[in-house]
């Protein structure tokens, strides 16, 4: 890299005023430092634009001087996509476009911009009797041109789809700085190669989606919510299977959860009362959308007969929207309370349903074998087999002594189960720079090949994003 | 062209065999002549490969030699994807490669080679108590790798989506003669860019699909199918939006179809008696799906409402299954009976599902206009946005001159309305080398570069299906 931070920052701010330029380390801390803490390389500068033409501008610039750029949305990645790898990019936040330009219930649409928090999203669809279903924890804070870029999933996919498959079309500025028009409401569209689906899960190294048109369905009337006790992954498979032969389309959610989990949350007042039916080695919590008028207690009716089958041993149903509101708690709250267990490894993992208890199974051997003494604390998206397999160090062992000894080795043993199983080792976080080596090494040759065949055909000089996902 | 058709005939029997060329023109017919009957340009050779390593010996002999090759299914496409365009090319038909690999019930998948017939895949699923839901008029000779090539639509996209989110995962021969290997069985996998989607709708111009896997669905227990008399489009559309918020993801099919497909349908013996409830301006056949042990009568019971509201005229439900089979029908039918009427001209469109009626009203009088006593025939999916307007010539006109008179300007009339609508001039049929020029005039430039490049940068030579799709 030939030009120095301070003609960075000097160049940047004669482009867009200073107020749109950050130049100062010291107050870029919210835009590097990520939620899991594990990247902490700095910036050369965080840009804000305030228009489509002013990022655009930014990219001509980036692309004349061979700089590197960083589209970043609400920063809550958990790969260090959106920070920095190297230390002299710079980053620009989509914070400041932050606009819903349509909402169209005729169309079943909205057009948001890059920078539109999920929740405002959420709270614009439900104002006009709609929902946009991408569900998850960090959605306080992160936002949709980051959603997109990381095809992110969460606790809805299996009613509705991951990000990719709750938008329409994308509008992006490509490497050149040329935008790129893809924004349409068209449910059936064959006129061409399929550049949004590119475009979305590149985590911002082909293109900066700037806004998108996304779908909005019909607000549920209301939900059946239930979390059963049941004795492992074994049982949890047949029971998935009847509720999606019985339920189908309306079967919003099938998350399981580990005992563990539930002791964790009880003992570091993560919950203020017990929202299971009792203890028991294995939890799923279930819920079910009541369409507008349809029929209610179809959930109950399915679960009594698991009961009679014998697939469950008790189950509780949510009776109010606080009853729901503990329940969701107690799985969305699953990763954070173990850091109030000392250190945990993690692995965001997907296999094919039917393979989640040999995941399950095989993952808890590998981890005692590995480290005993180990707290297994596999939860997770059941119904999209994505399993979140975190383990717990040792009661009383030594965070950094334990994550020394065993990060490494863990991820060796974990993965390994994972691709035996034909699964994927990145469900829904992505690459990003954590799992660059990893991806090089599990991921098809000819895929890879492909895939950088196309990141330099699109972008040559290679500014957008450097190092990551390909290296 | 440097090699000729003799030599290309002399070069692949060495390569694969006598048995599996054909160089004589008068054998190659049923590879040459398509459904519409538009192309009529012959191919150097056809050649049927019954490996995917001898798929990979032909691509690196056609890379080797500068030869195009057209990769083909059941030659059922209507745009001219699958037949020559110049005629020195070898069409590859993957008839052969016909082997559904595996079904999987537990994981809910089918991994089928690209030979496959859609029919016989319907049959391997229905055979495991699951469906495959891609249906469509052609089924009966329609192959799985020209689904996935020219991303077919049909019948049941409302429920269950077009061939693009009906696949998992897909095996490909690129223009190197490198195999990508894309199958999988994971709902969750962000390692790296959508290939899959980037190759399904290509049309066959980046690589050649040898394989894919598909999603299979829990099998309905049963139907409930209406036909309703509706006085038009605009009541259609509150009919929709009523249904989509009482029944949400069973709701199948939501088709419409004015009055005069039933005439022409009865007067040419298409159907051996009347399916609706008696004559009306339009009808909308309607389908929802019950799952197993789910609750019966929801469709009736929406209809109800919508009788109340004054948004229908009439119903009739089917009550057997020759009743459902002879409701389908009238709506397969619709196409085919117009050339029974003399010449027609047909555009596959899409608009925003709130735009249907303003299509529909405009599209009519734009066709009064251009040729007075001309007879509309917009028919189709009016749950996805997706009308084939369809026009038959006047009564008693000349075929031929009526076609050399209109055919150009209403296709210029509904373009311009479809394009005002912020609308698809191909909402499932594709490109091919009819609507090259087409895409040219109406495709945001930057995507259209965009696509160049990636077909560029994919295949360098240019040998994969040349011409089609970016010309």
């Amino acid at each position: 890299m030939s030009v120095s931070a301070a003609t960075i920052v000097d160049q940047l701010t004669a482009l867009l005023g200073a107020n749109a330029v950050i130049g100062e380390p010291g107050q870029m801390g919210i835009y590097l430092h990520e939620p899991r803490k594990r990247f902490h390389t700095g910036a050369a500068a965080v840009v804000m634009p305030s228009s489509i033409e002013q990022v655009q501008a930014i990219v001509r610039w980036a692309n004349a001087a061979g700089v590197g750029i960083i589209a970043q949305g609400g920063n809550t990645g958990l790969v260090g996509a959106q920070v920095p790898l190297r230390g002299d990019e710079v980053i620009i936040s989509m914070a400041k476009l932050d606009r819903i330009r349509a909402v169209d219930t005729a169309a079943g649409t909205m057009t948001a911009e890059a920078g539109v928090i999920l929740e405002n999203a959420h709270a614009a669809a439900e104002a006009q009797n709609t929902i946009f279903p991408l569900w998850l924890a960090s959605q306080g804070s992160a936002r949709i041109g980051g959603l997109l870029a990381s095809n992110a999933g969460g606790v809805n996919v299996l009613a509705y789809g991951n990000a990719r498959e709750l938008t329409m079309g994308v509008e992006a500025v490509m490497a050149d700085g040329q935008r790129y028009q893809g924004l349409n409401s068209l449910k059936k569209d064959n006129t061409g190669y399929d550049l949004r689906d590119l475009l979305v899960g590149s985590e911002g190294t082909l293109g900066i989606i700037t806004a998108a048109t996304l779908k909005l369905f019909p607000k549920p009337e209301d939900y059946e919510t239930t979390i059963v006790n049941i004795a492992g992954p074994e049982a949890a498979l047949p029971l998935f299977e009847l509720l999606r032969a019985r339920i189908g389309g309306r079967l919003n959610a099938f998350e399981l959860v580990p005992h563990i989990g539930l002791e964790m949350q009880l003992k570091h007042g993560f919950l203020d009362s017990d929202p299971t039916a009792g203890a028991s080695p294995w939890y799923a919590l279930i819920e079910v959308a009541r369409m507008q008028g349809g029929e209610a207690g179809s959930l109950m009716s399915a679960i009594e007969t698991a009961f009679e089958q014998g697939l469950i041993d008790n189950a509780v149903f949510a009776e109010s929207l606080a009853d729901r509101t503990r329940m969701w708690s107690f799985r969305e709250q699953m990763s954070e309370v173990q850091s109030k267990e000392g250190a945990s490894i993690k692995h965001d993992v997907s296999v094919p349903i039917a393979a989640v208890p040999q995941l399950i199974a095989e993952g808890i051997a590998a981890g005692e074998r590995v480290s005993p003494g180990i707290r297994a604390v596999p939860f997770g998206h059941m119904g999209d087999g994505n399993i979140h397999f975190n383990f717990s160090q040792p009661e009383g062992a030594d965070p950094k002594a334990f994550m020394a000894e065993y990060d490494e080795k863990l991820h060796e043993a974990i993965y390994e189960i994972v691709l035996k199983l034909g699964g994927s080792v990145s469900a829904e976080h992505g690459i990003g720079q954590l799992k660059v080596d990893l991806l090089k090494q599990v991921k098809d040759p000819v895929a890879l090949s492909l895939m950088r065949t196309i990141k330099t055909a699109l972008d040559p000089k290679g500014i957008l994003n450097p190092g990551k996902m390909l290296g």
